[in-house]
């Protein structure tokens, strides 16, 4: 067994999901193992690391409305505003949906469902250069 | 050190949590591992994985009645509905409980607290097969 | 190529967010490895670990009073409550937040971007004992 780390970086165009699989998946292709466990971190407070639907486009927009009532940009609701009103909600909606995953590799390919894809989450309205570690175990 | 992996299919009946505990620790204890870590990772985007309260019935209800609230069926809600109203609520509810688990395995056992189960979260009306796939680094 | 396993005990002041970066950088330190994955498990259901903003102390405020709204206590909400009413909601704060963590070690650190802090998160209002596994890979 052996274990691989590297770091993948994703220019976002503010506020969506963005598709990662195929970068991830080139990642992973790269480091000739086929059977093990990858883990993808993601170093940042206000973006998030996030598996769904990679079928309808809907889902995506769906996704981000029903967010942005979970965790509403609302200057009168929290006292952190440092970046301005959409720093703290996007701290919050990184909490709903989770940093980092964790995906066993199987015969050669990751076990991800048949319409899941991986997906990095920018929350902030601006664009942003967001790095992501990867760590593979495997053989 | 020495990997396994492996999958666990479930059969849910419907808008419900499983409890897996078992199944899960079965096939732990069948890979001959005193110490390492297991990692699950549920291969579908409308359920997931969970770990809670496994004492206490009333618990999973109070959950399901929460998580109605948070990601209600809402046919004027959402613009995804290709499988019926329960379809993306299922998405959403697979966002706010995650859909992989990490835990160490120490002296033998998996390291859950005493009242810590581990769940499958069924969040479709209809009974569904579901795929878990497993995978065991320890020694 | 090793692993480590371990626990760390936290004694907590009720709700609030207890940073234990420190804790675990020095853990992980003391076993000696450059390259890796580590996995921070919590063992309860009624607290969480979650990775957030280390700088503005504003944040952990508004995260507090974020998460009381989306898991209120409220007697007439929850079946169960045998701790308690703020038994029920500190399991659902719990599912919303999760349990469990996994960062890549790279060159001899936790691959954490600038502003992530590692905290545990206590959602009962008495002071509790709390215990993390945790589990190291590397070499």
């Amino acid at each position: 067994m052996r274990q691989a780390t590297g770091l993948i970086g994703i220019d976002t165009h503010g506020r969506s999901l963005v598709e990662v699989t195929r970068a991830v998946a080139q990642w992973v292709a790269a480091q000739g193992m086929d059977e093990g466990l990858l883990t993808l971190f993601c170093r940042h407070t206000s973006a998030s690391l996030l598996i769904q639907e990679n079928a309808a486009p809907e889902v995506r927009g769906d996704i981000e409305r029903w967010i942005e009532r979970l965790a509403p940009e609302d200057p009168a609701a929290y006292a952190h505003d440092d970046e301005g009103p959409d720093d703290m909600p996007a701290h919050l909606r990184a909490i709903l949906t989770g940093i980092h995953l964790s995906i066993p590799l199987i015969d050669g390919r990751l076990a991800l469902g048949t319409w899941q894809g991986i997906y990095l989450f920018e929350h902030r309205r601006r664009p942003h250069a967001r790095s992501i570690a990867l760590h593979l175990l495997g053989e």
